[in-house]
């Protein structure tokens, strides 16, 4: 292959051929292709995009840079789910040992947080003793008993991936849709998975801030998970204020277990139930969503939602005494109230001014480096809709460093938005894309 | 200066700030920015573009990377000319004693061959002895005391251009006119010019070929030349046959000898005058170009030119003897004669595929490593317009290495294109850039 001629092609604005996707990947994990040829090319498709064929190309090649996870020995569907990633959102917590309860086999791996969200890892973390580096045969091993594990990345996930996304970070070329698509599903893909659901996230707190955005990126997401061979749907939904109650690690695994027991914020329960019940119906487990939906929400009632998470976290070394009463986590209680010095209706939360607050607690990262807070967070007392008067609780804080906890109180409270009014908020869940088009979502 | 921010903002389409485009360069030849990081800048310029602003920025900060010489202790106006190459174009030997016998005080500093274009300095050194790599203090002295001086590049002139030129090479960022006029005149404008005369050519042998591509050029490189403060005038020049009858290095220096004696072919005599006219205008030794073209003539009809180029030679260690007598060198005299298998008249010439030929029997380099033969080109000894009956001689090869020169003959012999009547051809000077416009050229 010629690395200059591919280059030059794509800056010409050329639809390239597999095999050369293909060998610019390998040639990089090889080291034959030099950084300063990839990211001229990252530039090039930035700039002149890569097409529904050249996204899978480049998705397949990069994911099989590395080990391809084979669970097909264990019989039953193998789906997961990603979130593009917003504040509050805990959906995974529940999700994972809600559809394992259902019988779907769930091999979720999961990033740390960066930026203004979350990362699934530092929240199953923060959960005394809970290990997210389990070796292979582990995996498989508690995969084959529970149907649920919850890990990190191994390095010999999709290497490519780590190369390719740590050069976009530095020469300007991260936010493209294909090549945002590509780095999400070489991931996920590596999983050996029967089916896929994705949450794609837009609004203030949302990494995508425009609708024609995130349905392009949902569309792009599916196109590859179909074109490897991976049944994929794409749920859009609206992340302009946090999801439940609670943002930051601890704060967000104690309403997972509320949702989990049945007790959860509305929110979260319809779209947690909405995902898994898309997953029973992507492993056949289902043959129609709302017989899905309902057996969902039976494994909430019984109990057995609960009882598998439990099981998930004993497995992996957690503390059962902190999932059973998440009031006794040392550290948990809130230590600081911010208060509402007007009087009004909220109309809005600002998600991404409680992501960043959080994260000012030390409960997500400013640097790859850093380390987090467990106990830091937010629980919101008052939420859209809800009459406040002067002096009423907005926000209970929690973390173990005081100084940082009060020093975010302005912020968490500049992040209500006040009127006289009912506010009109977008629906949660604005769409489904699956099969080529977009749906409404009922239920 | 955060350079993502900066390659992020050319990305978007923005038109940097001097100082964001300075830093990126300092802080290239510095080593604060990476090579990967440059080269996502370069693609995102190619695609985006640079304006006008931008490309002299960009030249300034790179002829500012290193040494820029400075001969104001020299009275006489210091004014060089750049040609952006062609098959035959030995101009710059005919042009720089003729500009010095005038008046014109010459700092030319000329690269080597590279692709089907020859390079000064090989054609210099196909004169042996003469030696191209003068020390500062003997450019200073000799350009003092003869007016001319013809060297190479040294290490410390815009040392950012060879970084960035070898960068643009490896990862598709060649062919961008911005990038081309900074690469240019960082390193003319390095050499302290008073003025500075290009000729842009464009046709089959040169490396635009096409005419708005080099009327973009010449406007983009007048435009950064009068940015930086150096007056700047550029000639459209037209390259679809091969400039004179001589191709190669020793052939082209036999035929600038003629050329400067007055027995040169008309096109190249009429080029040399008129460019060499522009640099005396520029020079202001003469306000009007057609008192500076008759000034010129006379130079050689009086024979001071030539005896400039002498002094030139002697002053840089050449053999006079083959000056005096061009047929006297050695291995000089054509070895294989290319025969007409057709009758017919001469419609054109392919500059291209003679300057291949060229190439193919060692005039000029395959690979920057490769070293030159000095006798090997092409004489034309038909030309277009000519009559030519089956087995008359269309050219004469010279070279030492006579199975290459065979290897080509089929090659040369079919550079000839044929018809029945009088070709009609365009003129060699297609227009003149200066002071923001294009105008035609008399004379």
């Amino acid at each position: 292959m010629n690395v200059v001629d591919a280059i030059v092609r794509k800056r010409n604005g050329e639809t390239l051929p597999d095999d050369l996707i293909r060998g610019l990947v390998d040639g990089y994990v090889e080291g034959a292709v030099a950084d300063y040829q990839m990211s001229a090319f990252l530039m090039a498709a930035f700039l002149r995009g890569l097409d529904g064929a050249e996204t899978a190309a480049l998705t397949d090649a990069m994911l099989r840079s590395g080990t391809v996870l084979d669970f097909s020995e264990i019989p039953a569907p193998k789906v997961d789910k990603h979130s593009t990633g917003g504040v509050g959102d805990k959906v995974s917590l529940v999700l994972a040992p809600l559809a394992a309860a259902c019988g779907v086999v769930v091999p979720m791996i999961s990033g740390r947080g960066l930026g203004h969200t979350g990362g699934t890892l530092d929240k199953l973390e923060s959960i005394p003793g809970f290990r997210t580096d389990l070796e292979e045969p582990v995996m498989h091993r508690q995969l084959a008993e529970l149907g649920v594990v919850m890990v990190g990345q191994s390095a010999r996930i999709a290497p490519a991936d780590r190369g390719l996304y740590g050069l976009r970070d530095v020469t300007g070329t991260v936010e493209s849709i294909p090549l945002i698509a590509a780095s999400i599903m070489s991931k996920k893909l590596a999983a050996g998975l029967d089916g896929l659901v994705l949450d794609v996230k837009y609004g203030s707190g949302a990494f995508m801030q425009d609708e024609a955005d995130a349905r392009r990126l949902a569309e792009t997401l599916v196109g590859v998970g179909v074109a490897n061979g991976c049944p994929t749907v794409a749920l859009l939904t609206s992340m302009d204020v946090p999801l439940g109650r609670a943002a930051g690690n601890w704060p967000e695994v104690a309403e997972s277990i509320r949702c989990l027991r049945g007790e959860g914020p509305r929110d979260l329960e319809r779209l947690s139930v909405e995902l898994t019940a898309e997953m029973l119906v992507l492993g056949r487990l289902e043959d129609d969503i709302g017989a899905a939906r309902s057996r969902v929400r039976r494994a909430i009632a019984d109990g057995s939602a609960i009882e598998r998470f439990r099981l998930l976290v004993e497995a992996q070394g957690g503390d059962l005494s902190v999932i059973d009463d998440p009031d006794m986590r040392s550290g948990a209680e809130p230590v600081f109230d911010v208060r509402s010095d007007v009087a009004g209706i909220v109309q809005s939360i600002d998600a991404r001014e409680i992501g960043l607050a959080c994260v000012a607690m030390g409960a997500g990262r400013a640097l790859k480096e850093d380390g987090v807070d467990p106990v830091a967070g937010i629980t919101l007392n008052k939420t859209v809709g809800d009459p406040v008067g002067r002096g009423d609780v907005l926000a209970r804080l929690h973390g173990s460093d005081l100084d940082r906890v009060r020093g975010v109180a302005e912020r968490v409270a500049s992040a209500f938005r006040w009127g006289p009014g009912t506010p009109s908020q977008r629906p949660l869940i604005l769409g489904r894309f699956a099969a080529g088009s977009w749906s409404a979502v009922g239920g």
